[in-house]
């Protein structure tokens, strides 16, 4: 039993051209939303409702929940807090159920219907991970939130690695998979110099969040693996409809 | 006077996601929609009319011109010619008006409207693009047609060898801009085996046109820049509402 296909889409508003019959979807989203999904839930949070819009995040409040919202780069002044890494310490989400809504990653999540299952991935969990899809016998898409459904660097090169650690299963790769494993076997060297360039670090710049790309650029702080469970992200162990 | 920013569209799908106000579109489609359209216009072709639909090529049937239409790779039933650029020699389209729809590059063409030029590119007119583009005051849009709007690694590897060749300019590049470039770094020491992995050589093994990819992987065998006057594809010296 092994992945069948590797494939990489580079944009969210590539997802109608891809079929997800049989498909693991893995949604990647560097800088940060799901790199603070799988720090959060591994520092105890309950569960992570991703949501598109602003609205749809507020209606929650009565419930208890903490909000977290993200647009360009900021938290959305009203928020608990954006997708910050260091929001989600076990100290502020321990037992709690946060409900998120980023400018790319959380409509990437909610563009994957139709998938068998939807993960989460981040170099914070890229070893449990790939560990956990080599033993899956379905089909595998990479998916890039990107930025405003443009290609981001960071995405794909972390794709790539995913590539690099899955393909000696034999899986077919599609040209995109190709594509982001030779970034990635370019950047890996020194990950944090390559993606200097990228965009979005450089939108970052200003915004003063070093610390965030740095964290969010380590492998393996953690173990767990976020899978969607309805419409809510939850550890991939309470999970009851995977084949793990 | 030089290119303002150096933009790379991944897919002809990506195209409304970006403005394309002050901006040269180079459309590519190696394989072989945007190599034969250069070789055919230096042998001698008046005009190449890119049409997106096999009906509407059809209807062009009693102006005389000649009919060209790929789908899959192969030449629709019907038609005088597909892709190959061996349909393009001069003693085939000397003097000629050419009606052709193929399954990316036409559509990546007719989906460039509101660019400030739409152009040409593939590795047969590298040089003598990259020397024109670099005297233009423009933004830059490298589109890959892609295979049914999805990525392909023979289009962005030409993207990123003219970003190499453009860079030089000090213009601002865009993400999937380092992304190409950095392909075809890796690339260019070899073309024919990088791209031997790419899912359309693979494709196309089976139609045995292995001849047609080793010459669309020549550089410089012509030097015609195709460029859209209207609805038609001419050479750019007739073109008028260009600022070379």
């Amino acid at each position: 039993m092994s992945i069948k296909s590797i494939r990489v889409c580079l944009s969210p508003a590539l997802l109608p051209f891809y079929d997800l019959t049989d498909t693991i979807a893995v949604v990647i989203d560097i800088f940060r939303a799901s790199s603070s999904m799988c720090y959060g839930l591994a520092n105890g949070a309950r569960a992570i409702i991703p949501v598109a819009e602003l609205d749809e995040c507020l209606s929650y409040r009565k419930n208890g929940y903490l909000l977290a919202a993200e647009r360009d780069g900021r938290v959305v002044e009203g928020f608990d807090f954006g997708n910050s890494p260091f929001s989600y310490t076990r100290d502020k989400v321990e037992g709690q159920t946060i409900v998120l809504t980023t400018t790319n990653g959380t409509s990437a999540i909610q563009r994957c219907t139709g998938a068998q299952a939807v993960v989460i991935g981040s170099f914070l969990n890229i070893t449990a991970l790939s560990d956990w899809l080599k033993r899956q016998d379905s089909h595998l898409l990479l998916v890039c939130s990107g930025w405003k459904n443009q290609f981001s660097l960071e995405d794909t090169v972390f794709a790539g690695a995913a590539v690099a650690r899955l393909k000696t299963t034999g899986a077919i790769l599609d040209d995109a998979a190709h594509a982001a494993e030779s970034l990635y076997l370019e950047a890996r060297h020194n990950l944090p110099a390559y993606l200097s360039k990228a965009s979005h670090s450089q939108r970052m710049q200003h915004l003063d969040i070093a610390e965030d790309i740095a964290f969010c650029l380590q492998e393996d702080v953690v173990t767990v693996i976020p899978i969607m469970k309805g419409d809510t992200l939850v550890c991939l162990t309470d999970a009851v409809h995977t084949r793990s």
